[in-house]
């Protein structure tokens, strides 16, 4: 099945691709690995959902943070490799979570994102992941998602 | 030497490769590279070291850590390739130590890690690194460690 | 233009590549992929820019840190392939930055980076990225950069 077929029947629709907030591009291409940049969760031109794990937001937000920076990576794909059924396998997601110090659900967090791929691609969306909590992100987003594809 | 030889006669036994804690797989291989997701200092099913550098535990204590995490990435490696032998080269490894604000020593404690992966392999356990600091981790765990070799 | 040629142009001398502080190499190369360990902000031999974002340090005193990380990690890779004219293209930044918990401006900081790589390399320097904010850093650098570069 064609992958926009697949979103169809998911009933997801691909943000516009933010652009690159700073001096560099949203994706490079080397060989058969596309480098996308970080993604945070933005929504029609603002960062949905900010603050830290453990102490603003349940879980429940961080996850649906995840999955928006898990689309907003499925929209820089698109719009490099011209359609998402370019993308032969998912290889590597790392999710750094904005978190309180006493905050260790880090993975159930970026679940929001490994299921999404999961959900959309089957078996060519699985991937290594690291979960990471830190202190800080940029316009106090509660997540950043980095993605690398084989292509 | 084979490598198993080289385990032996350092007395290392490799630990059952932990299950990945979420939906995502433990190693994927692109053309020449192998990729593993961050490794926590599991040990027996559980996180044995827990707790922040510079408050709650000593850099030998995060040293264990990083190592452990490095015997966890090592057993991955081997369930993906077969045998140990098939790795060309060390190329990157990231640790992440959960650290107190005035933490500085980050690098003794990753050298858990390189200076196992050093014993083991000599010149080819050789790798470029990184390490960071950060207010959490999954878990409580004190360390998380990716590696990324050459096939 | 050849890229020494740039530097004298933009008044740029490289520093001396700093030695690996741990039981690890500055860079390793796999393929046309050259990665290089992350690089703090030494300068002559110290870690010049210290201290939090948001606390301790201006954006201004940040900006410059990640330059001088920049300058660190083009002297590993001139040190690696003999001339920077054998880049072919940037991939991918990664820029840790000291922040305290409410900072939100790392893309800012990571500039610093980011528009020296700009500067020098034109097109070619251009990259995907992250910025992150973590509590802690080795030697208490204000940032840590990792480059990787396409041979």
């Amino acid at each position: 099945m064609a992958v926009e077929e697949r979103l169809r029947e998911l009933g997801l629709v691909l943000p516009t691709a933010p652009a690159a907030a700073g001096a560099y591009v949203p994706t490079v291409r080397v060989g058969d690995l596309l480098f996308v940049a970080g993604q945070l969760p933005y929504e029609n031109g603002t960062v949905k959902v900010q603050g830290k794990l453990g102490k603003d937001l349940t879980i429940e937000a961080g996850y649906s943070a995840a999955r928006q920076c898990g689309l907003n990576a499925l929209s820089q794909i698109k719009e490099a490799l011209g359609s998402l059924d370019n993308i032969k396998k998912f290889v590597r997601v790392v999710g750094f979570i904005n978190s309180d110090d006493g905050f260790g659900d880090q993975p159930k967090v970026l679940n929001g994102a490994s299921e999404l791929f999961g959900q959309i691609f089957g078996d060519r969306g699985k991937h290594t992941r690291l979960a990471i909590g830190v202190n800080s992100l940029p316009k106090q987003a509660a997540v950043e998602v980095e993605v690398l594809v084989e292509v």
